[in-house]
């Protein structure tokens, strides 16, 4: 591994996604990615008994679908890399328990599927694991309840609020696979003071911008060198921040610039105000839609850039800020 | 690196251990190993306005420690992995925050020190990193009220029930050091249903052994190759099921253990129960203790096993057991 610039990662052995899997619930099946998850649930407690163990359902399915999509079984598997938003991370721990898979718990909030990923490239790429994982999730109704207002208040959603996806993804990294991941960065947290927690994306998109800048400074590279430049979950409202802060600063990040939160819903019709969000949501959208274009060819060179808002009911009651953090994954298609 | 047997890793370049750093509160201060802190508070609210924002500065002060003690600069570290019990971790987002440090969030309860020290110790090994750090903590009065009873209520504790320690520790690994990390494994949760929040020494001892027992395999060593086999916090009740769980499976580990949260109080006079815990516990019983026993030549050959038990009030109140894991890192003094 070689370090470039201040914080970027450089692979020596370019991991590969060696196989993936998302699944998702009924809203985000209706929505413009729906075909491309691997499946789907209509009932979304998925036959369990409370919104929580749904959750931890949805990440044993997402790793349970990059399995067969890497043809290997849980043993093959040296370390799993998961988190989640709830409370001590237990959709990952009981989802993940059946799988007997060395787990290293992983916190990141909605950056999480960006961190996981860029940790089982490290232990791929040194020679720490032969097959890695990582894995996140997040339901829309656990969520809920843990961080606003019990489901039934029926509360009014600001204009500026987002809408957690139910949905998981899992990729594994090996040595095969035709997406391979060629550059790493882990962020900063970012604290601008912004304290509404029903506008996520302002709080994240001064993260994203840092993590955005210092890749392109460390790597020597333009927006137009990628095909794509993938942030989530920023919304409308973090995306057009994100936007604003880097043209101030010399770089044009519009015309390869899209939001996971942005393309998991359609905004005309799903009512999700300023787009999706939670772990799940970048989670599905790069496990399900981003590396099936890439392993189509079309697309062939992105940065994906997950956000996550750092913080608690606990830390918001307290008058305490929100402090954002991005993580950045470069991967390329080896077509 | 090289992986040895099932699940343990080898490192190349043994990294070290080049500065440390322990911070704890009142009660830590007047156990036996109170005079081997950098700092005790006597007033346990740091002067904060909350237990929480007390636990983040208790973070904040190892780390300031831990910088001294390695000569460096915020700036120098390359990485921070950091967790703690707090939901979504809010000790570490706040405590770190000034330090503008690469932050990867952990989730490992009360075994986070173990995998934030194995974390950055592969860092520094494949060269991800120059020098990165580990740290985490917990304080008695935010952890009782957010997964017990306000300390208002004055409940009564089970015999079985530990202490959680207000602390934290902190290590920086790089390229110098006099005490090396040679082996590490990460381990795999476990559940054998336990479902007693008020014994999580029996909870987290299935873990224990599981680990130690494969990593002695995979290394083909016994127990007394080394100078002392240190869990933590297993308590008096998981310390004994620890013990006779290995002696069923033909190995003794009585010779050399101990328990961090034995270590930690007096259990004659200090009134814990069955014993320490809290990430805080093992990770300043680690980072005050015994690195500074092995840097005098005191201790020179250890395993560092920290346990942690993966649960929430939520999967609690919904009838799930709770799953231990039992993280390993193997420390040799070069003395």
């Amino acid at each position: 591994m070689k370090r470039i610039g201040k914080q970027t990662l450089e692979f020596d052995n370019a991991p590969g996604i060696t196989g993936h899997g998302a699944v998702a619930g009924r809203k985000e099946a209706a929505g413009p990615l729906g075909s491309d998850f691997d499946q789907t649930f209509d009932d979304t407690t998925l036959s369990t008994k409370s919104w929580e163990k749904a959750e931890a359902q949805l990440q044993k399915e997402a790793v349970s679908a990059a399995l067969r999509s890497a043809g290997c079984k849980p043993q093959d598997i040296d370390m799993i890399f998961a988190g989640d938003l709830l409370n001590q991370c237990i959709s990952s721990t009981f989802g993940l328990l059946p799988y007997q898979i060395p787990l290293l718990g992983q916190y990141g909030a909605c950056s999480t599927m960006a961190q996981t990923l860029l940790m089982a490239s490290i232990m791929v790429d040194c020679g720490a694991a032969r097959l890695a994982a990582a894995v996140t999730s997040s339901h829309f109704c656990s969520a809920e309840r843990q961080f606003r207002t019990p489901l039934e208040y029926g509360a009014q959603r600001t204009p500026t609020a987002q809408w957690t996806a139910t949905a998981s993804g899992c990729a594994i990294v090996g040595r095969q696979g035709k997406v391979r991941v060629m550059h790493g960065l882990a962020g900063k947290a970012m604290d601008l003071g912004v304290k509404d927690p029903a506008n996520m994306g302002a709080a994240m998109a001064p993260a994203a911008a840092d993590s955005i800048y210092q890749y392109l400074q460390d790597t020597g590279t333009r927006p137009t060198d990628y095909d794509g430049i993938f942030t989530g979950d920023l919304g409308s409202v973090g995306s057009k921040l994100l936007l604003d802060t880097l043209l101030d600063n010399g770089v044009n990040l519009a015309p390869v610039h899209n939001d996971c939160g942005l393309m998991l819903f359609d905004q005309e019709s799903q009512d999700v105000h300023a787009g999706g969000s939670g772990c799940g949501c970048s989670a599905s959208v790069l496990c399900g839609h981003l590396l099936r274009k890439m392993e189509k060819g079309e697309l062939n060179n992105i940065l994906f850039c997950a956000t996550g808002a750092l913080m608690s009911t606990t830390s918001q009651q307290q008058g305490q800020a929100i402090p954002g953090i991005c993580h950045i994954v470069h991967l390329k298609s080896t077509l």
